[in-house]
């Protein structure tokens, strides 16, 4: 483990004392203790949970879309689910909320940590907000989030509260209902209502302001949260690269700058394909609709590249608290790109094999010890949720830093 | 008068009545009511009123500058005065106070309003704060606006109080003092803390925040500041044009896009110059140095017509109390571009004839009457002092909006 000094953040020492039932230290017993989960949370947006939870797509397609969700639960411990208003109540009082909590559950029960996206979002809101004045809309607003924030309590206890505020107030591809109402409350001023409302419904929840917007715009808005005093509990950064990697100096360059206010950072969208780049005189993303957009040999050694460096640069970041690939399959990614870690087919492409070794090998903690005269063992492990191995008898306990002596009765 | 209804908003009605000594009116009496001064800033750097205030230069430099001023006095109501603390105080101790407070009361003297620029500001700052440590460093800025908003009040009630903040703690073209605080405090943190201390020492001044940056950086700084407290009383703007003319379609862009806000709204360094364009891809202007950057008769014709629509679109805006051009003179002017309104040689250029005319006969009040039977005459002004001549009689009277009946004696 030549990372072990650069990844220290990452880790935690313990000791673990083994006594019989009448409380003799236990020498000299084989012991295993394998990492069951990571703290850090490597997440996909996974929308395809829906089906498969709901069963409400035909069998073969069922059948493709749990192979699908096999292959994410190998490797990924938390996803983001859709909560767009437009499609999640396209009709005013017909939420699709039954759906979106047997998702969160299975889920759930799966160990997969689940993030909401988003609850304020200009793009894809709900159509007929149009035909309501400023003060209704708001108030819909808000009756949405008590309704989602509350009906999810304890299935989804991470949100991405409101989503692109730097353009908010100034978008004008279509005319919307939150677009009217940020013109209104000023970008600090609904940011500060949409905060308050979901922390009221959810107040453990971590809450987060999200935004593909990296420059200094971002920088001052979340400055001017802060002196507001809003409680941001992570820094959302989208990093949708179909126009090219970063590159390294650019995403430590990021990082720099957002580090400065001592916050957790998600990288909560985060794209690398496979495929040819998306030209790069395309201002808004959407605006490159492709038939068809291949992924090739040679571009899918490229993003398994870039998806280790990547990934390793943020995993090495002591603030970065979770990374979220946007598309985990080529199959249904947004854009038609070939943004997944899986084909359309659900082969692995290069990509997911690095991720997958990173993961689950190099960053993970699995160690097979004897305890010492004192019935002791001591190990150092990257932090996160750790299943024993003693005599045939198995006990779960978690990893955290500054971690005190635990004893087990064997 | 056709621009009467556009320019509604810079304008009163008054109703005067005229009465004898026992208080009967007085009928038929001729009378001139003259406008001395405008409420609306028309304004120029003008550092050169400390030369002339404190005679400090050789007897003909002195005739050129007082000829100088002359021309400004005969045009423009308001004056900038330079308070860059790096010249203001180059030795740690040692201020230029009695010299700033001198060239401020002349101004004062001759009915000028004068502003200081600035109070902070990470160019042009005091070099010797480098030997500081940061908690040193805010202790020093803090003294240094308590001195100077104390030392000048009631002379200068008005300053540009922080300047340039948007790239204040990213500035690295050299190392200061106020960069480093500034990293220290965030950006909202630093103007909080400036706003504070200086309206501390003139509680009734005018403080604006001045920058060169007119994105949504800018409107998001300022939404930043106003959600944390901080009482703006005009948002500064400045619009170096160098590189050319905003024109009507970015100048107006750029009004909606701060009107927003509510606050009034100060042009705060404008330039608009009688030479050849600097380049576009110069990004920092201060790059561009010229030996000779020459005035033409072309170019000067075309500043002329800039400067008539660029006042005339700011005059007519609602929100927009100032406009200051920066260099008043092609004498002295910054990156010695030919940016004034007179040439080197104390000259006037059309564009001082054009602005001339606009202040002091388009947006002027000058009326002869003759009071009624009842002894009323009742006019409409632009808004700001007027002298009322009757009978070999003056008084002096301010025409303000809401403006009541007032009765004269004569």
């Amino acid at each position: 483990m030549g990372q072990t000094n650069e990844l220290a953040h990452r880790m935690a020492g313990k000791t673990i004392k083994f006594v019989d039932a009448s409380g003799n230290p236990v020498a000299g017993e084989e012991i295993e203790i394998k990492q069951a989960n990571h703290k850090f949370l490597f997440g996909c947006g996974i929308f395809d949970a829906i089906d498969v939870a709901n069963k409400n797509v035909p069998a073969d397609r069922l059948a493709f879309q749990e192979a699908k969700l096999d292959k994410f639960l190998d490797v990924f411990n938390a996803a983001t689910l859709p909560f767009y208003w437009g499609t999640f109540e396209p009709e005013k009082g017909k939420p699709r909320t039954k759906e979106l909590k047997a998702a969160a559950q299975w889920l759930k029960e799966r160990n997969i940590a689940v993030k909401g996206h988003p609850l304020c979002w200009h793009t894809l809101t709900a159509p007929w907000l149009l035909d309501m004045n400023n003060e209704e809309i708001l108030k819909a607003q808000f009756a949405r989030i008590e309704r989602e924030a509350a009906d999810f309590n304890g299935l989804i206890d991470m949100w991405d509260v409101i989503n692109e505020v730097v353009i908010m107030p100034i978008f004008d591809k279509c005319d919307n209902g939150i677009t009217r109402i940020s013109k209104d409350l000023g970008r600090i001023g609904i940011i500060k209502e949409m905060f308050a409302k979901t922390r009221e419904y959810n107040p453990d929840a971590t809450l987060l302001l999200n935004d593909f917007n990296t420059s200094i715009n971002y920088e001052i808005l979340i400055d001017g949260c802060l002196n507001a005093g809003i409680q941001i509990d992570a820094i959302g950064i989208q990093s949708h690269q179909h126009q090219g990697y970063w590159g390294r100096e650019k995403l430590e360059e990021v990082l720099k700058r957002f580090s400065h206010f001592g916050l957790p950072i998600h990288f909560t969208e985060n794209t690398l394909t496979s495929g040819h780049l998306m030209p790069p005189e395309i201002e808004d993303l959407n605006d490159y609709q492709l038939s068809e957009w291949p992924s090739t040999p040679e571009f899918e050694e490229r993003q398994a590249k870039e998806v280790e460096e990547m990934y390793s640069i943020l995993f090495k970041h002591p603030l970065v608290g979770a990374i979220t690939t946007w598309s985990f399959s080529d199959d249904g990614a947004w854009l038609g790109a070939p943004a997944g870690f899986i084909r359309k087919d659900n082969s692995s492409k290069p990509a997911y094999e690095v991720l997958k070794k990173l993961i689950k090998d190099d960053w993970c903690t699995n160690i097979t010890s004897k305890t010492d005269d004192n019935g002791m063992v001591a190990f150092e492990g990257f932090l996160g949720d750790y299943d024993l191995l003693c005599g045939g008898k198995k006990v779960s306990f978690r990893l955290e830093k500054n971690a005190e002596t635990e004893q087990f009765v064997i």
